[in-house]
């Protein structure tokens, strides 16, 4: 089963920092909003002008992003954790 | 009886998710808003621009969506529950 | 006595709902905001713009409309229970 | 002594609904905003746009008004009650 | 000393309108925002748009105008209280 | 060590009011907000816009100007009270 | 390990003001927001505009950079405090 997003909307896979290798990027324990971590599954068209355009995404599949907390609408697929974002929740790609 | 939703407003049968079969998409138990799903039943003609034309919906009549939790407004058609959303409320399409 | 809404109002005539006849729209009981149901009465010229044209009325007099619950202004014409609404509070109409 | 609007606001003298005569306007008596009525006294020369032409007002010296209960700003002109209201808070006009 | 409001900023004298004659306008007693009176002493260049134009102002030195309880912001100069306002806080003029 | 204001940003150096000779603007003793004192030190090169061009800023070096008292970020520069503001948070320039 | 930030967005790492030498900037201990120190690491490639351009940024690699205590958000690369911040977020430059 597939999920394609509409508009300027990701479809992110989760995945949780806390099992990666040391020296990387980890979640900091403080008060502050903290980035989550995931893989780009699926992209929308992009965001819609009111011209029938369309504004190219700047992600892609298989790209892995850090986004906000607080961000997007969590969903399963196929048992395993996903979000629905808006490519702006998104704050930088990991290389 | 029809409903003829006006605008961007999408017309919505709800679908209960937990009756569907075991590896599709299943709504978590955690605290964040989980999206609903439901069928497409009536588009409205689109979002009037300014000058009188109208931006073509991206859903179609069919078409398996899901939505938060917290969009729309519920109503019953001939008994059955159904949603009146707007276009973009709409987080993606199921395949 | 007449009342002409201005710009993109439109005056409604509540009908209850409850008196309807078996296998209609039903105002569902549940918590989320629910639709009320009326008939529009009178549409005003349309929102004007800046440069003095206007957007036509998607909605004409006769129209049975569903509306939501805490949209517009009450006012009773002739003793009889009516409604100021904007065009965009109006969710559908009833075909 | 006279009040001069400025731009898109409106001089309103209130009408005090409850002495007027059967079967024409009257608030109801719900929980719900409930609209006051005036008599437009003066209108200013409408809403000044960036490049210094005006919209021109849709109501006019004489016409009575329906406009939201919180609404504008009272004064008194000569001990009589008024409102300075912006065009926008005329919900319609009684004919 | 003088004071120079900037752009679409107003320097107003504050008018105590209760030492007014009677049959003036006076400040009602009731629960409403209510609006002062004061007279313009400065006003500035007006409200500069992206292209480096100014949009004219629609009061002058001297003009006796009304303007919101809560609007502005106090100065006293020389001692004696004044405002400086946005001339779209400014009501009407008095004439 | 020097600061640069980026943008529509600016500079500037508390000034008190308290020390300042009788007669001159004077901070009034009410309830309502009332303005501070600062000399203008640096200026941004003023707001960009989206085809990269920039807004003059209205203010200069030297200027001696008021500001809301809960605008803009305190720092320290070598020691002294200063004020990063955006200008629009600037009333107006004593002359 | 490296972070690119999207759009508008700037990576910076924060430098601790309390380590530096004295006379330089230090933040003042009143109520009122403080701004805190960086480095910028990475700069997004601009904020996209609708028509596939992007505005350039104004900040780049390396600048001394002063931000809002309540601004972005704080990740850890390879161990180290760093924030997301957009590039709006940032008070001035450190020369």
């Amino acid at each position: 089963m597939k999920v394609r997003p509409l508009q300027d909307r990701v479809l992110v896979k989760r995945v949780e920092s806390e099992t990666r290798s040391a020296g990387g990027i980890i979640i900091p324990d403080t008060a502050k909003e903290k980035p989550l971590e995931g893989i780009v599954i699926a992209v929308g068209l992009g965001k819609r002008l009111d011209d029938g355009s369309r504004v190219a995404p700047e992600v892609k599949e298989g790209d892995r992003v850090l986004f906000g907390k607080y961000a997007g609408t969590e969903i399963k697929v196929d048992g395993v954790d996903h979000m629905i974002l808006k490519e702006s929740d998104i704050l930088g790609i990991l290389d």
